[in-house]
């Protein structure tokens, strides 16, 4: 339970250094992170090195007894480097390089990039990475943001190609895998593949679905080309990297694998104006942000990180990149700091230390504001500074690693796959997958979110929402697993090489629950079929589906409950042991409904919280956290037990007490 | 009336041929489609062709009793034709190649891809023309598909230029009939000229307009040439193209007049989604398709066919191409098989006949499910074929060709021309055709579509949607003809060479109509002015006009009956003689209100018909197409008079009765 | 007052040229403009000039008694001229030339085009420049239409880079300037800086100011090469140059600053339906305009124009530009007439003689029918020429200038600085301050429109729309000129570079306002924080605040009174002595209530006027203007005061009094 800042010295006049150093240092601010767009200022010029401000500004934070957290710079390559080396700039849809001028016009495939990202790092760890003051590294910065992960350049195509060759061995074999007979898509030899854009209507979407594959492996081996030579120059000091709040575009799992800790930036008022959520939803939480979107930020990073996950991007106040950018209630950015630590975050790290007056983000807020005024997020910060030292004097152990009761399964793959291939407008994965989890959430459950790939033993209640692609040993890990399973819609309805699968969705899971798949349709927005119970009237409808709806047919003999169907009777809710496969995304107070009798079945304790309630449970304490407009009391739990608050959680509030 | 199926015997095993031929012959299909997309399986490398599966594929279906619908290739040039001939590739309207990757890659004007599709054209034409399986041809598939019939190449400007020689003769003649003059736009040579695209805005109209003649013209050639090639090698089989629904993009007058048989493509489900339509009609519509739209297609393609016309392709499930792909009701295959046939078809043959497990069309239905179950739209074709059977054996001349109650001229330069030079935004030539179609069949007409040079004596009532460019005899041929004639707004209105008439519109049908069109408007979708009856009180609302208001002066002393008028009193319907002018497109009920009258005055028989509910007569029999959610009680018709179904038609049921 | 026409002789047989003539002036039109897109028959061939044809054009017209507005027709060069020098051609943000094919194809940085536009300007100027019907001159046509100010060609970035140079001397001042240390982005050279475009995310928003402030500088720069060359060969004749309505992607005052007339071209209709006006307000004032949409830039362009400025181009009848394109009311071409003499105009020249038949606006009517009989527009404006003439022997000095009683704060900058950095999305800086406009109007005051550095002695009430950069001298200014001062939000919030103030906002003002913005929010569309009076209850809102809100911290001891809050108590609405500090964009009625309570306080007379009802003053006289539909009755004025109309104003009547 550690707070850091992200600061500039490079920012600001070096006369400023010191004061900062010191109220962050008395602000309760013990790690800070620097030096991830300095890259200009560290090579002002090809192989001319300027360090001397750098070493003057660890050494003054250092000084001060702050924590550094030193970053390799590649997010953003200076000028001087793109004009030598042109084929740097990643290449658009269009056919066209993104320009220098902003941050992250490199190419994960570029040759040249990758040269001299390992020199310019190199010299970074190298120079710091024995530094008493350096204490944490973080390579780059928000990788794949602004679209950056996939490139249409040669470059990119180039390592496409042996990067299929690796995969498939032979031409044969991917036209097989492809199904490229199809159009007479057939290729007779890997140099012939291009990427997959362009085309005069959509590309063949297995070669889509592996162009992102290729993608996402590009960024890891890049990232892990960082990591290596930080290890070799600073040993023993952690590596992080900042992902993004619900970003999706490569694979997170492979990236934090090569890393100690996964942290990620939490932006929560900017997440919700540009995410799905609609215009009524956005407006209700307009100021606080969703209930439940930093929670499951957390728990997804929580899932990957080796150490305890961080937070090394907080929201401090507006920020300036969302389409509209509202201030957030006073407590927020308290509330947010708590929910973190209650999630198990080893630090929860400010952005900024202080507004910058200039650039492309002079909008967003930090902790200060441009006249070096502590804005209302540093007087939050300090509060949490403070209660954070009061808590860890009464109470040891409180970010000790817990399981949950529930486990979410969280893929990539699934993302990209309804992306190429969606057969429905708006089927949008993240979406679902975050729609289940705030469901489970709203019930008072602590959810874990792992892969696919995840041991899955000891968890009460496993949730996959539609996972196209299942692991060989999926079914039976789940079925080993001993917990009431929720399996959504459209879940093995493909091969790993996008195909149907030869028996039909669920594919794998077909003997799991007993049933095909034999026909499917997607549903515009304005069409809602109705659910009913089976054997109810017409006139008994429960709830409604959207999207999507798998008709499914029972396998003879088998031991199925069908609990609720379709207005034409296709089965919508079919039990079959401990499997419950749900063949249509449902309406949020249905589905929350069904996941209490599942949760109820799989004996866990369910608790229906109040509207912008959260309770969350680690290290023996249990952290309630009102999002609300109202006043929340907390029944049943003694005066005694609170080491934070009380039974009365005002609005924004947040209260912790020791569990029975 | 046959019943025939889509096969792509190079996406399965050769084990699985002889299976799938007994088992169509057993479903009651005759003919059989193939090898439309086949091109890199006929000629893997360039210059070695295998014919030796396609061989087998045919002998088997062959032997099966199956007549083989043989295709031409040239949907997909494969990669290497590509890659030796890159000019082969389309360009779009932002000057970039359309690539490889998917289909129709190739450029109409691209003399490399002319002489490629005349190889292998030759080469199959050669290989099968005389085989004694093969009874029908296609050429190509889907001519247009995927925004393909113009392409902004260098070798499409440089044909342009010829094209525009030929037109025009001199560069000055082409200045004036263009009216180049303006904004100096006027060019000293042909050569001068380039496509009418990129420009800083709107490009000249007629520039436009004449660019969009050219590519279809550029098309018709590239049909033409394969008509040639097949007739010279395959005598005596029938060459046919399957051309779009509601494709408006090339003159499909001119294309039709090269083949023997005009066949289309028919996906109701997959049309409503993507179409004009409002949400609450795609979603009243859903699963059954709109009840006019198949006709509407049927109409327009028996209308250009020498021989009866097909469904080369029948919806038989969901399809995958739609933003949403909803599931057809269970008795829609059916029935819109029988509404093909009671509308002349000669042939539905039903896509395809397998769903494939890869590529782009995966989540296609087929009449078999891709683990080869026969699915829904299997039975339905069977139980089709059983009652085309029975139905033949009762009663003959069932396909006989009969002329409508009623012709609707539809034109595509009408739909270029709003097209390039709108007014008004949402002008949409083929919406108001369909709309005066539907209202048309709405009232139980039989209507004929045809061209606006096509004959016209014999019909009853002539409806023309807006037509821009009248042909020069029209107004004496629609006097002639005897018919009660609905002149649409804008009719008139443009020269052959997109000027205004130097008379105003309507232009040569000033003198049939006796009036002046001074003064136009457009109108916001928020603006309908009210329709009231003449002299009648401003309460007296009888309907609302929509899009566009032709302000029309009456000429002097003309005998003109004023039927309606706005809401400020300018004239909305006027009557002249036999000949209706709408100044406005009406809201739906105040046109079928009209139409109805109009019907009546030409002693047409007008049977107002219940929601979703049709009828079409033919050879003798009148059949009844109930696309509703209720019942159909059929008054007045003997039992006995029934062929198929009975007097009460279920939803998505069908019945057919001897007329009396 | 005088009445003109817009005149292409080119497009008419020279038959028709004299009778033409005859009739204009017979129709009471004093003036004609001609030529301004005539280049091609000037010279259809280099350096082959045709003056013959424009020679008896001109004499034609001169003996008619009609004075020439004679233009240079550089927004239409000739193919000839692109084909010699390609580079002539703009290229768009996408890369990409914008060809030849309409109009406006240069690029105001090409040497080339500069050059070429030198010689045709010379040459014309040369020709006509002493020719005794040749009164004005109109420098090119509608400068930056299709939106051409900005152009991504190398050559723009060439001139760019000299541009920065003069302005910030040194690259280390650019980039102190800029704050490039943000994201590495320094440069080492003023030549490493191109275009700021095709980022991989935005732009520095600095650098997209300057691009900005640059491309408005090279317009200026080519407009004054045109203007001095006519000075030189016309002497004495005034130099007009044809704005457009509401556009704003120039800074018009450094260009009207080289010439004697500021013009402006009136579409109301089209305006109505291409700018931000909601649908409801579209269709309510479909066929009449906006009430205050020409009052708006009558008032904008007087403001900037050394003589009397000028309508150049006066809407006729329906356009053919907008999305749709409604044909006005009976009455609106003689009320929009009448309306720009109220407002100071010297000229009301219509757009155009007679409706082309061909070409790009063959479907925008004219005061004549393409088959040359007299429009409602012509009858119009014959009735305004008798009317003028009446009242021009009634009465002397109509046209006088006078003060407004109010100035609105009108800056270009603003416009562009919201768009590069808007914080957010719907910041629409015109649309601010024409609702601003449009309050005052709609309190009967006359408006001057001025820029920030603009003399203001003289005004009882100031009103300064969102002004982000204010001049160093604007605080004393408006402190000095007496008048009650309304400061609308995010004014003072940017220094001249694109950075926050040290001091934060409101900058160099907050001293006069004694006050700090520490905070700043925008809001969605669907959020609107209510407003109420200070120390009422929560129930007493008066109104909404919309898309903003500054949160401001009040000086300490400072002489405050906070009029209103929000609803969470920040103040909405502060006075500080004379100044009025908004601190949100209020709704329609709570922005005129508070400017009514203002105008008060500064001694003004208000007076709320009738839905669509307009009152203007000048030279003695009182013109009421009615655009809605119900009668209109002026109280208190004798019958004897009126000069044209009488008390009862019917719908779109005009009534003008002497005032008392």
């Amino acid at each position: 339970m550690h707070l850091g800042v992200c600061y500039y010295p490079e920012h600001w006049p070096q006369s400023m250094w010191e004061d900062d150093a010191r109220r962050m240092k008395a602000l309760g601010i013990a790690r800070v992170r620097i030096a991830e767009f300095a890259w200009s200022r560290i090579e002002p010029s090809p192989g001319e090195f300027d360090w001397a401000w750098l070493d003057r500004a660890v050494d003054t934070l250092g000084r001060a007894g702050l924590e550094i957290v030193m970053c390799t710079p590649t997010a953003t390559p200076p000028k001087w480097l793109i004009d030598k080396h042109p084929d740097i700039l990643p290449v658009g849809a269009d056919g066209r390089p993104r320009v220098f001028g902003s941050r992250r016009h490199y190419d994960f495939s570029s040759p040249s990039y990758f040269e001299a990202a390992r020199r310019i790092c190199t010299a970074v760890a190298a120079r710091y990475g024995r530094h008493p003051a350096v204490a944490f590294w973080q390579t780059d910065n928000e990788y794949g943001c602004h679209q950056t992960v996939v490139s249409y350049s040669s470059a990119a195509v180039a390592r496409f190609r042996d990067w299929l060759r690796a995969r498939y061995g032979s031409i044969d074999a991917l036209n097989r895998a492809w199904g490229t007979v199809f159009w007479s898509m057939e290729y007779r030899d890997f140099d012939e593949i291009d990427a997959p854009v362009a085309t005069v209507t959509e590309a063949h979407p297995s070669h889509r679905l592996d162009y992102r594959r290729f993608a996402s492996d590009e960024l890891a081996r890049f990232n892990r080309m960082q990591v290596e030579i930080i290890r070799e120059h600073s040993p023993g000091r952690p590596v992080a990297h900042n992902f993004m709040q619900l970003f999706t575009e490569f694979d997170h799992y492979k990236v934090a694998a090569d890393l100690d800790i996964a942290a990620w930036d939490s932006y929560p008022l900017g997440a919700l104006e540009e995410l799905w959520f609609d215009p009524a939803v956005k407006s209700r939480w307009l100021r606080t942000g969703h209930p439940d979107f930093a929670s499951f930020n957390h728990d997804v990073y929580r899932g990957m990180s080796k150490l305890p996950f961080w937070v090394m991007e907080q929201q401090p106040g507006p920020v300036n990149w969302a389409h509209w950018n509202p201030s957030p209630l006073p407590g927020m950015v308290r509330l947010w700091s708590w929910e973190a630590f209650a999630h198990g975050a080893g630090c929860v790290s400010y952005f900024r230390w202080r507004q910058a007056p200039f650039a492309q983000e002079q909008m967003h807020a930090g902790l200060n504001t441009p006249d070096n005024r502590l804005d209302i997020g540093g007087t939050e910060a300090s509060r949490v500074a403070d209660e954070v030292k009061a808590l860890l004097e009464a109470q040891k152990g409180a970010t000790a690693d817990v399981r949950g009761q529930a486990a979410l399964v969280y893929d990539y793959t699934a993302k990209w796959l309804f992306e190429v291939h969606p057969q429905g407008a708006d089927f949008h994965y993240p979406r679902f997958a975050f729609e289940y989890y705030s469901a489970l959430r709203s019930l008072g459950l602590d959810v874990d979110i792992v892969s696919a790939d995840a041991p899955l033993d000891g968890y009460r209640m496993i949730v996959v929402p539609p996972l196209p692609i299942v692991p060989p040993d999926f079914a039976a890990r789940l079925a080993r697993s001993g917990a009431q399973i929720v399996i959504g819609p459209r879940t093995g309805s493909k091969t790993v090489d996008l195909q149907i699968p030869p028996n039909l969705p669920p594919g794998v899971l077909a003997d799991a629950l007993s049933l095909r798949v034999w026909r499917v349709e997607s549903l515009r927005p304005n069409v809602t079929p109705a659910v009913r119970e089976k054997d109810a009237g017409e006139d008994s409808r429960i709830g409604q589906s959207r999207h999507w709806r798998d008709l499914v047919e029972l396998a003879d003999g088998a031991r199925h409950d069908v609990r609720a169907v379709f207005e034409d009777d296709h089965p919508a809710y079919v039990r079959c042991g401990a499997f419950h496969y749900f063949a249509s995304v449902f309406d949020e107070a249905l589905t929350t409904r069904w996941f209490s009798e599942i949760a109820a079945a799989a004996g866990l304790s369910v608790t229906p919280l109040a509207d912008g309630v959260r309770v969350s449970r680690r290290g023996g304490l249990t952290y309630v956290f009102n999002y609300g407009d109202r006043p929340h009391s907390i029944e049943g739990v003694d005066a005694s037990a609170f080491v934070l608050g009380t039974g009365e959680v005002e609005p924004r509030g947040v209260s912790i007490y020791r569990t029975a």
